[in-house]
């Protein structure tokens, strides 16, 4: 299948691209490197430095023979998104192309000026690049679980169905986000499911939990292939962050109380999940919205599981709860549905102590290149 | 009190300045003419011309000794809304700067970019404009009661408690509306209650059902001083539209069945309305959401109004359905909750039959000036 992959230098958007290209499919990426751009304006490197697409894709195709085309395009100008939709002619595209942190969307005005112009520009080029240039197109998009916040009644996947003075709806599930960038894909989500429905778009939206991990088949052929392994503030989810800390002899900082709660995966299982998207998609005029996570942990279980595994390695890891940055709940409920993927054929990874002290081994050979400045919260929520 | 009208060129615009003016507020109001441009644009001009609004507010000088100062700028452009914000100070800020037309949103893509970077943009920027530099300052922003779609449970004020598998949540009323313009709406409530909830803002965003009426105390004052009165396809709401038909002596044309229901007011009435939100603001960090209705009618009850109405002045008023231009339900469930105006003392203004007559006078007045070629929908939903 020709597969495009919109932000395909990310941290998921490569390790993507190398695995449908591993599969045998015709896979195109486009991306702006807008997160590098960031991560060095906001000194947020990651621990190793990763060559650039078109030199990843060049090692790619030498070690495995499999070719990735690389567009360096913007996909927030509709021009040069639909001039590449028109040249590859897409059946899948998946996208990626968006600004991801989360601290660097509330830092100040530019910021959240950038995080939602981008984000709701990607996606809505995306939408008319697709009627007009690719009608028949399965759209997979990434969505967030941190769209739905945490309520107070189960996380359904997606849509809720409303009993309501004897009366019956069933709605998109209402979803308030804890971040302007988690709120962009409430926008964007709004924004398929309009055009979903009034248009026949053929969309899946895939409400992620935070990944973690370093290794895919692919990515393991190369340090040069591995993806942008970020354990700051700005960018580093919170796994990767702490067993970052563990290793530098960091305590593992906990924002507030630690009670915080969501669900979480591999990125392993972000590819195995993008791939049965693409294999069953959904009927065209539907928006199918899929939770895409394997198991739910609490910051304070995530941060025990690390001092456990970090010693056990000879590693003395200390925990330690600073102020909370951000405004959230550090105590709530949280039951989610997420049976679709499962369904589909999901079998996951899940978070071993053998996985986590992979990771740990991996980063130790990296260890004299963290740079502890990037760890601690450097933007509150205010 | 210090009060801005962002749009104040406008079919609401313009009477709020007035009516502010009038109560001896100080009145700021800034436009850059969209809606005008619009208009020549798509062949859409009103049914008679208004004069500039420079010249408009220098005619009310003239005529009532109040001023209204005008600032000819674009909200969408950050730089110059900050600077009319620092100049005026405002205590209260009305937000109608949007493209308010559904099939001008639906028309093409390059319509479809306009209406949702415009409307985006001018709320993103007016939320950090008074975050920057009004924090203290009062948002009432003009939504659409068309944010909510036509569910099929009771529409309640802005908020639904749900109560699922035996736990309560309450959330933002889940929204669906049936065109982009409706639906950048829908993105606007979003980012307010993101920011609100986040920064402490303090708004009141009003659900407006469809407006009609010519006539307000101070626009009675001179022809020149009348709002913009649009019966077009683009900008035309039904009330007008129907009744400018009747004078032309071209059939009220009901798209499709005409089951289509809806909550009217009157224009006096949505005066009353934003003048009322203004005296009696919300918390800081609430998001207060009025349903701002009178009146409910099907679209054949309103057609059969005028139709009574029309014939009882001598005009021969005949009705006719078309095929439906838009995606919409022609039959549905339709019972609004819109208890908190009346609750902060509206006194309706409803559509009498001496209501329509007065506007059937006045479109009588300007019968020469009818296009018939603006009636009849230009543009479908496909």
């Amino acid at each position: 299948m020709r597969i495009l992959i919109l932000g395909g230098d990310g941290y998921l958007g490569w390790p993507t691209a190398m695995h449908f290209a591993a599969l045998g499919h015709e896979v195109s990426v486009i991306d702006n490197y807008l997160r590098r751009n960031i991560a060095r304006e906001t000194s947020s490197e990651p621990l190793f430095e990763a060559p650039n697409l078109i030199k990843r894709a060049a090692l790619f195709k030498e070690l495995t023979g499999h070719s990735i085309e690389v567009f360096i395009s913007d996909c927030a100008d509709y021009d040069r998104l639909a001039e590449v939709v028109q040249k590859t002619s897409p059946e899948i595209v998946v996208h990626y192309a968006e600004q991801p942190s989360a601290p660097y969307s509330m830092q100040n005005r530019h910021t959240a000026d950038l995080t939602i112009f981008n984000n709701i520009g990607t996606t809505f080029n995306l939408i008319w690049a697709i009627l007009e240039h690719a009608p028949d197109a399965h759209i997979i998009k990434l969505g967030t679980m941190g769209e739905y916040g945490t309520p107070n009644i189960d996380i359904e996947e997606g849509w809720l169905e409303v009993n309501h003075k004897g009366r019956q709806q069933k709605f998109l599930y209402p979803r308030q986000a804890g971040s302007l960038y988690h709120t962009t894909k409430v926008l964007d989500t709004d924004l398929l499911w309009f055009y979903v429905r009034t248009y026949g778009l053929q969309v899946t939206d895939l409400m992620q939990g935070p990944v973690y991990g370093l290794s895919t088949v692919e990515s393991d052929l190369s340090q040069d292939l591995m993806p942008n392994f970020h354990y700051d503030d700005i960018f580093g989810t919170v796994v990767n962050r702490f067993l970052v800390q563990a290793v530098a002899g960091v305590p593992l900082t906990v924002y507030g109380g630690g009670g915080q709660t969501r669900g979480y995966l591999n990125l392993k299982d972000t590819l195995q999940c993008v791939e049965l998207a693409a294999s069953n998609p959904p009927a065209k005029g539907e928006l199918r919205i899929l939770n895409q996570l394997t198991e739910i942990f609490s910051v304070n279980e995530l941060a025990e599981k690390i001092h456990r595994v970090g010693n056990s390695k000879g590693l003395e890891v200390t925990i330690k709860s600073i102020d909370n940055p951000r405004k959230e709940l550090e105590e709530h409920y949280y039951n989610v549905e997420h049976s679709g993927l499962t369904e589909l054929g999901l079998q996951p990874n899940f978070m071993t102590d053998e996985v986590l002290g992979e990771m740990l081994d991996t980063i130790i050979k990296h260890k004299a290149a963290i740079d502890v400045e990037k760890i601690l919260p450097r933007v509150r929520w205010k």
